[in-house]
């Protein structure tokens, strides 16, 4: 530490992304990308943007993206708010709406970025236990708090929370901002962006990093009242006055005009993790049941620290968290059909 | 306000970047771009990275940029930090730098940004004086602080502080970090760069949108010892873990390897800026000395609001602020000859 820090930076303890392997050659399962590119339509509108046009700002306020999101999503463009990739969007969350000298609840085992803005932010952290099949129990958020964020699909777990399940925290907590971050959502839950127009205190983040097949282009954003956008615009327009570059605004358009791409590609995906859970469960694991791109997965008699080296000694790479609870899990993003097949190749040299 | 928002939500005063108008055909002077387009180098690698790889997550780090700058600038990695625009550098400066529970010293007369990021995060501003002359009085930073923070050259004055002066700041400052943003440095002044290997307590930031033709991709930098770098980098991975996307890197990279691009088009801007302020001093306006990509003037007997409407009824937009001291200035960005030839053309039907 630096006497030049200010003081609260000696005690944060940084998230640390999923590795970004600089070889080749690697099935690279441990992120949650998306196995298929971006739609055609996102190369396209880049390529038409890539041009002297670079010398100019970007529209500060992203008009053109809110706007599709808005017709998207059928709200209002105030109730629409975007960033540079949804943890941006989280981060400001944090700052601007979960400052209220109470602890946030969030699962214990869940997105570990929560915690990691807590201390950004100075936020007390009061992670909620997830019943022992790793699902919510909505009676947790009840107790009094300045602030309540969960995935929906849970990550890493893939598991989903019913609508009703949100309705009744976001019917606990009228005084509390309730954020359902739906990084996933769109392989197989349900969007809660229906509910914002009744719940004046719920917040609905996205990512185009997944099932948008975008992670490198970093647009995140998030639906609500216009009073809970609001609060974040002040933040971001006090932090940054273009998050988004050109690129991005337009990639990001595009994104949701193909709809066609979209579908179909999420859809493979749910097809390959659907067969890829009953393969692996063919080979001894428990898989939870996923909404996800991803599966989370334990085998009955081998560890899953050892597996996760052996599988990298075989070029696949999976996430494993040391972690209380889940330290027997790995966590397999689906990946192409080729993938899957050498994911599980490996897997039969080990088992 | 809303109940929701953490209470300091309501005191933000965000910072109002210049207008990015939406019509075309405006002769725009008044956000400070560079007049010509981007090295084609840094579209060539841009249309390079533009594939299927947009799925996977950019490198959290960006080592590839982090080297690329630090070999341009002769340091070591661990020296450089980089961001999503410089602004969004400056943020995590005033976040991880500056709160010491003492105010922080810029000048009167700066970047407006930065009373907005001490109210972002619950810093007190001291804004020094400049002199008559709009020069910094090297002695006004002297007193107790917990940061010092000015452009060199200035905004919106675009008057240079030679390197002498930066030393007698940080000499006098042995316990702040003193940051020198340095947005238009390209445009005729000098880095302090060469300065941080004797100043443990310097930091330099750039951005890639001036010099560099790259406002639409949002690339800032900062420079100093590994010590404040770090800083940096915690906050940086408490809050984003990826700020800069695919594009941006590679786009980057390219615009420092194209010294010729970058050297032929920043001498095009200097020379039509002394063009320009010589056109402006005919004209009846004390124009002061500058070292950026604009100029910032003021006519001997008109007034600068009502000249600023007079331009823009003939297309010709550039910024006025309504601020005590520069109220009859006007700031000019230094356009294309073409721009500059519309510019004191619609002048001279006004004066």
């Amino acid at each position: 530490m630096s006497r030049f820090w200010s003081p609260f930076v000696k005690d944060l303890v940084p998230y640390v992304p999923g590795e970004q392997p600089k070889v080749e050659n690697l099935v690279k399962l441990n992120t949650n990308e998306n196995p298929y590119g971006p739609s055609p339509l996102v190369v396209d509108a880049i390529q038409a943007e890539l041009n002297d046009s670079l010398r100019l700002y970007p529209a500060p306020n992203a008009d053109a993206l809110k706007d599709e999101i808005a017709r998207y999503y059928g709200v209002q463009q105030s109730q629409v708010f975007v960033g540079n990739g949804s943890d941006e969007v989280l981060a400001h969350i944090f700052h601007g709406l979960f400052q209220h000298g109470k602890p946030v609840l969030f699962p214990d085992i869940t997105y570990s970025f929560y915690p990691v803005y807590c201390g950004l932010y100075g936020i007390e952290a009061a992670p909620q236990p997830l019943r022992d099949d790793f699902t919510i129990d909505t009676a947790d958020y009840a107790k009094p708090n300045g602030g309540i964020i969960f995935p929906n699909p849970n990550a890493p777990t893939g598991v989903g929370l019913p609508l009703a399940g949100i309705e009744a925290i976001l019917a606990a907590n009228p005084d509390s901002v309730v954020v359902v971050d739906e990084a996933y959502v769109d392989f197989g839950g349900e969007t809660a962006i229906a509910l914002v127009e009744r719940y004046p205190n719920l917040l609905v983040t996205q990512t185009l990093s997944k099932s948008r097949s975008l992670a490198g282009l970093r647009v995140g954003l998030a639906v609500g009242h216009a009073d809970l956008i609001e609060a974040l615009e002040r933040i971001k327009n006090s932090f940054n006055s273009y998050p988004l570059d050109r690129l991005a605004i337009v990639g990001a358009v595009a994104a949701f005009k193909d709809q066609g791409w979209f579908d179909q590609t999420r859809q493979a995906v749910i097809r390959s993790r659907e067969a890829l859970s009953a393969a692996l469960g063919e080979r001894g694991f428990e898989v939870l049941p996923s909404q996800a791109n991803f599966v989370f997965a334990r085998h009955g008699n081998r560890d899953a620290a050892g597996l996760a080296q052996g599988l990298r000694e075989h070029k696949v790479i999976v996430r494993h968290f040391k972690q209380p609870r889940i330290d027997q899990f790995l966590r397999i993003t689906i990946g192409t059909e080729a993938q899957n097949a050498a994911l599980l190749a490996a897997l039969d040299t080990l088992l």
